[in-house]
């Protein structure tokens, strides 16, 4: 059968299930990706598996997401993860060497290889050819561990590009088009492959810039094709060895077809406060700015800096108004420090920042109260800036560079000058951007700082038990009521013990002190409406109320990342039967499970009873025979443990 | 008669008081320079009283300090800033264009001039042949509104420098070594002055390290005569015209004599936590360090960042190790990109952050837990790195940068290569450092964003009161005790409720609820024993005290700028008349003030009671008459509003 270039990487990596969509299949992993921000957890998760090494091609782990450094915490976290690295045969990437996205790009990218990352733009590398994808923490440390990664077959929507982008149009434009066509959730469920005669158009880091913002569509992955490109990128860095040709069959077919114009494009800008909310630049061109904002892994790119540079060049940038420069990476920025970009930039007035992920991820350059602020990063959501009631405009770097000047919005079609050529430097040298891990043999102890602990065995679920319901909930609860995220809680996100006494702060203050009470007599359960666990992805809102003695979650039903959380650390999770079961239990009735290990595995609905309640409950779970097994171990730790013995 | 440079320097300004050792002069401020962090409440003090323009021949407000932004406090702080700059005829330096010190040297310093500024390493600025005095932020908002600057007439200590430095050791060694010599009281009341043959060999920079550091002696101020070399860095800067000639006469006499054989010097390190545990390097040589930090105003020439760029070139710095670049200015950072020293560092592994304070006032970068961190700033002070328990050393970026390369302290002298040899740039050229304000017709509105408050009122003190001793404390504590710098803190010194949360907590975490507590049923008292209030100039060190009630702090002895602020707070400050009675006193003890009012007029010892204990204490006050007035109506903004009626 003729075949996309997805389908030759799903194939090439398949190892279990069949390629029809919606079917869970199994990829085998050849890559990871970490960052700060997730990987602390990540590494105390390979500890408690107890694994020796990772089983993958090449694991990295990137610390660009927590650079402020407060105080002790950031840099203790930071000694940590060199030293997991070291231990667990990663390489490391060191505050100051930037985004993830764009040096693992740089490092170790290559063409036909998968990637898992816990972080969501880990998509960005479908640029080299790879299939990429962005996952939970402990699904990339299961992934490391050696595991496949499971996921739905997605549909493949085939996006063909034809033409040329005119002048002062670029990448960020076609992926802005893209949004303006599909919004915020256009891309659940798929991946996007460009194929078509404009790719060739598009160098490796335009298309990094195209694949990295696959996310704000909700896509599973973005692919595209491993051509000339991606070899003269691969040539750049020194790696021209690692370059394999990977293209769509002639006349291959995609689920969905769609198609953008290149040369009919123009300078796009998504609005206050969604990358969906696409218009032309021209529209909104005018409104005042507070600031412009140039970088992250949106716009990683030597040309992008490069380009802003040559704008302001010999210019001054509007008084009142902030360019605040982020480079990408440190190989980056040396190059735009040797060919004089750097220096157009800081005379123009442009504010240096470190590299790294900074205002991007609300670290830092947050605006002033309801101004405006134009970035070139990948996200607007209300109050990521920083600033709660934000106004935040995404735009490609020409339109920020542009609107610098100018200390309004601008259509950089609009500017007195020819549109600047950018020549790319024909290599990057810079030296030690990657750790090597420690030798196998070599001892390495982890080094923990004081707020780092390790994740606490788990035991198993009992045959036989009885649990207390100590929190009855409503429809729609979301991950952020059963453990907060924030500047109060995030910096305890590798101290389990400590971020418990959080969990369900916001739905009742006494909860961690009745769960701990409950604790070593058999824990607890809960139970809640509809959509129960929406919203982020974090492990911790599994792992902390686990952690408090959760052993049973019964409810209308699950949201889906939630769900296999709760499944990776142990807890059973359950829906009823009839939904109106729900008004027949109250907070504090106790609930018997009798019989448990045989009856999940044989049934899929079973009854409970109520301790002095006559009428019994039917329940149910949709959990396959992996998850099962995951379960009556006590997790997925156990789980990997008893396997790998 | 005869008269070295700060006589000469004194006199030219003199309107008021006798140039005699201890009496009260009042001083012709020719500048001012205000930071951000203590700017704000410098704009509130002006806007408080009706200034429409300052009179100052030039003052400019920097922004240096608050700049991670982590939400919209610090840009709207920022907007602020720059409004009211405009408003009151104030250069603006904006976020990004460096710390104050070498900024205002670069852009508007000038021989023979007198400068004052709300920053404790104003003097800094002595180097360039100017007067030049740290204040606290109402004394500066005085001089801008034309008030003389009043303070006691200084011992002058002639620093006779002689020879050349030797390789590998500069003008941070030179500090150091009188820091050795006299510890971080050692400049109380005094003007250091340096002269001989020796003083022609140091830059204009290197004197501003040397200059900057008499902050770290308590010196008032340090002064240095305007020769050839300040003639050399004006033109650098364009500002040829700028320079006059000042040097002290032939045979001119000093009140102390002091003499440094510059060849005779070597490598020095000062040893946590405190500048004035200073050592050879050589002593401490070996130490593992997690950090080695370049940067701040005591090292912020193209040289100090120059020199360890070849240090390290064509080097990788040590694994696990990192060094953090924090340059000066935009200015310098410019030609540093320009010279080739950013790539070079860049290349051996730095990470480069943004012009300013940053780390030097704990924001960001702070260190691992403990672990050492080796640093060019002027301070160590426990926990001013953002660290709890820091262990920060001070030293030259020779040191700095041979420390980083091997991930252990480093004497210089030790490394295989020949000292290289920096070449200054002949002319700096970057524009628009400075915003002009707007002209006097021109309508400009305050900028205030939603935590920006005004200050509360203060009540003048009773005559007859009783206060509980809430804080005994040991000698030198600094007002980084008092209050934290850092990035929790600095968000709201434009906010004084919101600020007083974090008093004392460092030294007692229960200060702010006991003072709480007392604050409206009569208030309380601290105590504590020598140079109590050293370090940072921050006036919010008797500011937010005051409003939780603070009335007495009595001590051993006080630091210069810090009892400034206690009188114009309204605060009474009185010492020991025999310091062996500090250890009569205890915490939680009720000290008993009668008839203060007349008391404080008619003399300068008294006697008070501890209520309960026999012994009576006998206490004095060295205030003036004008200082008696001021805390006789509750603090400096009733006494000049009175004074206006």
């Amino acid at each position: 059968m003729k075949q996309n270039v997805a389908q030759k990487l799903i194939e090439q990596h398949l190892v279990s299930g069949n390629m029809q969509v919606g079917e869970e299949i199994g990829l085998k992993i050849d890559q990871t990706l970490t960052q700060d921000a997730t990987g602390t957890m990540v590494m105390l998760e390979l500890e408690a598996m107890g694994i020796d090494r990772v089983k993958t091609e090449a694991s990295a782990q990137y610390v660009d997401h927590n650079l402020i450094q407060e105080d002790f915490r950031n840099a203790d976290d930071h000694l940590f993860l060199r030293s997991a690295a070291r231990k667990f045969g990663i390489y490391y990437s060191r505050p100051g060497n930037g985004v993830s996205h764009p040096v693992h790009m740089q490092q170790l990218a290559k063409p036909g290889k998968t990637l898992l990352g816990s972080d969501s733009h880990t998509c960005a590398n479908g640029c080299m050819g790879m299939l990429a994808i962005g996952a939970g923490g402990i699904d990339v440390a299961m992934a490391m561990a050696g595991e496949p990664y499971y996921v739905k077959m997605p549909e493949i929507m085939g996006v063909k590009l034809t033409g040329k982008v005119p002048d002062w149009v670029s990448a960020k434009d076609v992926i802005l088009e893209l949004l303006r066509r599909y919004d915020v959730k256009g891309g659940v469920g798929k991946i996007i492959e460009y194929y078509g005669p404009g790719v060739k158009k598009l160098t490796a880091m335009d298309r990094h810039v195209i694949a990295n913002m696959g996310a704000e569509l909700g896509a599973t992955a973005t692919v595209f094709p491993s051509d000339k490109e991606i070899k003269k990128f691969l040539k750049q860095q020194g790696r021209e060895d690692d370059w394999v040709e990977l293209k769509a069959d002639r006349n291959a077919k995609y689920d969905i077809d769609e198609h953008i114009d290149l040369s009919k494009l123009e300078p796009l800008i998504a609005t206050p406060s969604s990358p969906g909310n696409v218009v032309p630049v021209s529209e909104v061109a005018g409104e005042t700015i507070y600031q412009s904002y140039i970088g992250s892994s949106a716009n990683p790119g030597y040309r992008d800096f490069a380009i802003a540079s040559e704008i302001v060049k010999g210019k001054q940038i509007a008084p009142g108004t902030s360019l605040d420069i982020n480079p990408t990476s440190r190989q980056l920025l040396e190059q735009l420090v040797e060919n004089g970009h750097i220096a157009n930039l800081l005379s123009a007035g442009a504010r240096m920042h470190q590299a790294g992920c900074n205002g991007c991820i609300g670290m830092g350059q947050a605006p002033a109260t309801g101004r405006n602020s134009l970035r070139t990063t990948p996200r607007n959501f209300p109050g990521r800036s920083g600033t709660k009631e934000d106004s935040v405009f995404l735009c490609s770097p020409e339109t920020a560079a542009a609107s610098a000047l100018h200390g309004k919005i601008t259509d950089p079609r609009t500017l007195e000058m020819d549109y600047p050529a950018i020549k790319e430097p024909k290599k990057f040298a810079t030296e030690g951007m990657l750790e090597a891990p420690a030798r196998p043999d070599d001892k390495v102890e982890l080094e923990k700082g004081p707020n780092i602990t390790s994740i606490p065995d788990f035991e198993p679920i009992k045959d036989n038990f009885d649990l207390p319901i100590l929190l009855k909930m409503s429809d729609n609860i979301s991950t952020d009521e059963i453990l907060a995220g924030g500047s109060r809680v995030l910096p305890y996100r590798s101290n389990i013990q400590r971020i418990s006494t959080f969990a369900f702060e916001i739905v009742d203050e006494n909860y961690y002190e009745l769960a701990m009470k409950k604790r070593d007599n058999g824990g607890h359960m809960i139970t809640a409406g509809v959509n129960y666990g929406q919203g982020s992805s974090r492990e911790h809102a599994a792992l902390a109320p686990r952690y408090l003695g959760l052993k049973v979650v019964l409810v209308k039903d699950f949201a889906r990342i939630h769900l296999q959380n709760l499944i990776n650390f142990g807890i059973l999770p359950l829906t009823f039967v009839d939904e109106s079961d729900f008004d027949l239990i109250s907070e504090n009735d106790i609930l018997e499970f009798r019989n448990i290990h045989e009856t999940i595995q044989t049934n899929n609905t079973f009854t409970i009873h109520v301790k002095g309640k006559d009428q019994p409950i039917e329940v149910r779970h949709d959990l396959t025979k992996r998850h099962i097994d995951i379960i009556l171990q006590g997790g997925i730790i156990n789980w990997i443990k008893q396997k790998q013995n």
